[in-house]
């Protein structure tokens, strides 16, 4: 497709993700306006046929779509609200990290402004930005999203809207890397434990691997049913066996001079589980004590 | 194989495992003798062609293989003490759940008694007692082993040795729990922090079975490296970068009213590791932390 046949974008903000988010832009054909405040991060960018805004208030004005990636939601808020007035018909894209709570903010302000607000969360790095697999996560007015669902899949071929509230990206996004940093730190206190008598973790590491292929990994599914059913069946081993099992954790972790800490979060949830009902339900009973950690 | 080319096993303890246990022998052809506490629980066994002992002591003289599966250690050495002397050349398959501790104390335990000890974790539950794929982990004198490995392989086709210290099974049995435990604890806050948009679990699934598949999983041999190594490379994200994101975490978490205490651990850690001086390696350098919990 010819690039004047395209939507012209404008990208604000170009550290590494920006940059990445311009040049994705620019490959697939669209006119592609940028700022940043120290002007020199657009080099590269106008060398591939970037233009640079001098101004934000310029950058706003040069298309309607205006995709903004930068340090946290205030320096998002300060950029915008440092043009005065915008025109009217502006669609932001808002791609800053942040919280639900940061992004359903920004969403009123925007509206305030008399602006429109699709808040994204870009589950990538910069150099997996462009490509057809690369997903970022949209929230926001459904039509608006639909008006340039096509520009936007530019920079990432699996993007998915998942809902007119603003604040659903974010919430994906930490649910997402909290499940990995979790798992990760789940594989290291492992490492840790072996460590402790010299086991190497490339020597743990396949008994890893097939336990989460062959028990982690099939277990998942049923935890989603029982979570979404609040029904925990116990599947040959209670929630009151394995607190005993847990405890071995805990004992192990100390003994053995590792961090005990996540193991004794285990045992708390499991013993506050048991103690609202759950001892003879399976482990995905340790949800009602996660979600509602006050209740009784 | 005819039953009478096979050795001879004792089985002690018939809870759900140890009942198992003995129908897994008795269906490879070892001539089986058991004993329990309470002895009704041998009669389906003694059915299915199980001798059963009248006492420990007539137990422990039926053959030289002790396997023996009861609640805690604990309740295992005081039933091979009731026998007041063991017959000499008895090996003693201590697969009851414990700590490495636990383990290495009734291994010594056992040799001031004059047997040969041999330490268990199995790796499953009692239903798949017997497979081809079934894993149990032994430690212990390589040659008392090796001597029973053939029959051991009847109840566990998947036996492994891990060596001659008598605590890594339970090391290797807690570290795999564990990591299961807490993979579950990470994806059920998730879940957690999804329902308190309303969004079910089903919904989040099918990303959360994708970024485990992309990105966790392909990462574990990487960690495994760094913790072997010592060298925790950034890979485009520095522990420094990822603790912003962590914060988001903590802040959602608690926005949303959820269980803030997993996020709170690994952003303590994180943190920590960044004192430590690890802010440009990646999050692989939380490893230091926790396997040194004190250390500065």
């Amino acid at each position: 497709m010819a690039a004047d046949s395209r939507a012209p974008v404008t990208v604000i903000g170009l550290g590494a993700m920006g940059s990445a988010l311009a040049r994705a832009f620019l490959a697939a054909g669209h006119p592609t306006t940028v700022w940043n405040r120290s002007p020199d991060k657009a080099d590269d960018l106008v060398g591939q046929g970037a233009v640079r805004a001098a101004t934000v208030a310029d950058a706003m004005s040069a298309g309607n779509l205006i995709v903004i990636c930068v340090l946290d939601y205030r320096a998002m808020r300060e950029i915008i609200d440092s043009t005065g007035h915008s025109p009217a018909d502006r669609v932001i894209v808002n791609l800053t990290s942040g919280t639900p709570g940061d992004a359903r903010a920004t969403a009123a302000w925007a509206q305030e402004q008399g602006m429109e607000y699709i808040d994204g969360a870009i589950m990538a790095t910069p150099s997996m930005i462009g490509s057809e697999e690369t997903l970022i996560f949209y929230g926001g007015p459904q039509e608006v999203y639909d008006a340039h669902a096509d520009t936007l899949r530019s920079i990432a071929g699996a993007g998915t809207y998942l809902g007119e509230e603003p604040g659903l990206p974010s919430l994906y996004d930490v649910a997402l890397l909290g499940l990995m940093w979790t798992t990760w730190a789940g594989f290291m206190h492992s490492a840790a434990l072996l460590a402790s008598e010299k086991v190497p973790a490339a020597a743990f590491l396949p008994y890893a691997q097939a336990w989460f292929e062959y028990v982690i990994s099939p277990e998942v599914p049923n935890l989603a049913t029982q979570v979404d059913t609040g029904a925990y069946p116990d599947n040959d081993s209670t929630l009151g066996m394995q607190t005993v099992a847990i405890e071995h954790l805990v004992e192990a972790s100390r003994t053995q001079g590792v961090d005990p800490t996540l193991p004794e979060f285990l045992h708390a949830r499991a013993e506050q589980a048991i103690r609202r009902g759950h001892a003879g339900d399976g482990f995905g009973a340790v949800f009602e004590v996660l979600r509602a950690p006050a209740a009784q």
